[in-house]
């Protein structure tokens, strides 16, 4: 198949890594030439270019841009593609980017593959990056089913787990496992900073071991990330996060009263609950 | 020299080996027979009782038992010891225990070895538990500089990063970076576990990654810990969580009023800062 790809960074280098190797032609656009370059001398893409109209023959097209240009980009290729095109992005929330693309073109599946690296960029891009995954597709009710179900068939071989769910379900469900937890741990480190005894910031800093690193690890990662994620997912990561703070407002509670019971009831269920979370 | 350890678990276990391969002699006890009995055989301890009169002999006696029952244990420990024994405990909060045992026993220096594995009991004790990892003393004006000087010098064979600093001190320095993780991570773990949409929570355990792996693991772990850091250090605990709770405000605040220049300012000075955190 003849396979677009617009953003040459570490997602979309990673599948036309991916999707070359299983034999599809892949076109990529980027706005820098140099990135064109790059990811064909490494094999990302047979041909790139900096114009979208290299695209107006492929068959499916994944948008790879960061979520603020994915409208515009959208728009900017609609006049280069035929009605059959399928489009999908590859945006970490959905509800916002469906909303806003799915009005301008039948053909669009929203989609979310959840996998990625502390780097970033066509350097960065790998193959199997995004082997045993979840890649989560988020069709409307006016989602054509042939498009999905193309889309799937494109997806399947890259040995991803696939999920189907409502624009708005996946954007809930990200801000519990995904979201909050960054907020949850920018917040534990900038807690730590506050501390005003510099023997004290000293001391906790030559005693800090894994507890601390894998709790303020997300929180302390790039800046970035957690912006877009407050962004684009506003309303679901508020939500989280004021559903959260009833739960710390719960422990502090239980803490300051010394309801032990309590507590430990509740360190119960966190141990028992948390393996439903892990693969 | 010879070495009394009451309380043989993970860390009493740990410290009878490594110091009985350093040519110490080491004596245990421990409440169970059966206990006793696999800390010899395990070569832990050269001999093992359930009696403390088997420590009358010692130089240094190592108190290992949970933080409950360390006062009682001293208490029973004196009749049988010269005023020359130091002691010293592995408690992971200080200033309660000092505040305790300084007045029972002249030659006490309060300790902390910062180790630890997932498991615990006499069967996980293992051979170089402690090397390269933090072990604070926590000697007061009042602690002879000579038991001080002793305990170090049978600890830094032991490769342990010794650090020295005032109970106080340890308490906040430990809330910061080891008790306020787990309550922040349990609050995670709770404030997931109170979403109402059964299908939400199903994806979310599908979708969750090192993300919420990382950040929900001290909050998931041993309930019994938990609940001893909120028990033993509960003012410290209590103040890091309210400094806590103001940050998340902040968060909330920032996102709500989407503020992102101030969010994006946190989230950079976190990235900044958390190295430091780090070995």
């Amino acid at each position: 198949m003849k396979i677009g790809i617009v953003g040459l960074g570490l997602i979309g280098g990673s599948l036309g890594l991916d999707l070359r190797s299983l034999g599809h032609q892949v076109l990529g656009v980027s706005r820098q030439e140099r990135t064109c370059k790059i990811a064909v001398a490494r094999g990302a893409t047979d041909e790139a270019a900096t114009d979208l109209a290299l695209l107006a023959d492929t068959d499916l097209i994944f948008i790879c841009t960061p979520i603020a240009h994915m409208r515009s980009t959208v728009s900017q290729l609609i006049p280069h593609i035929s009605l059959e095109t399928i489009l999908t992005d590859v945006g970490s929330v959905k509800a916002s980017i469906v909303q806003e693309i799915a009005p301008l073109w039948r053909n669009f599946v929203g989609g979310h593959p959840m996998a990625g690296t502390t780097e970033s960029g066509i350097e960065a891009a790998q193959h199997g990056l995004f082997a045993g995954n979840p890649y989560v597709l988020t069709p409307t009710e006016t989602t054509p089913s042939d498009a999905i179900a193309l889309l799937e068939s494109i997806l399947r071989p890259l040995q991803v787990r696939l999920h189907r769910c409502q624009p708005e379900a996946h954007d809930r469900a990200v801000a519990w496992i995904s979201h909050l937890p960054v907020m949850v741990s920018a917040s534990l480190i900038a807690a730590c900073l506050s501390e005003a005894d510099p023997d004290v910031i000293k001391l906790a800093q030559a005693l800090a071991s894994s507890g601390f690193r894998d709790t303020s690890r997300v929180g302390g990662g790039n800046p970035e990330l957690g912006l877009m994620m407050a962004r684009y997912n506003r309303a679901e990561v508020l939500r989280s996060l004021l559903v959260y703070r009833e739960q710390l407002d719960r422990i502090i509670h239980e803490i300051d009263h010394e309801n032990w019971t309590t507590l430990e009831e509740t360190f119960q269920q966190n141990q028992a609950a948390r393996p439903k979370f892990m693969k």
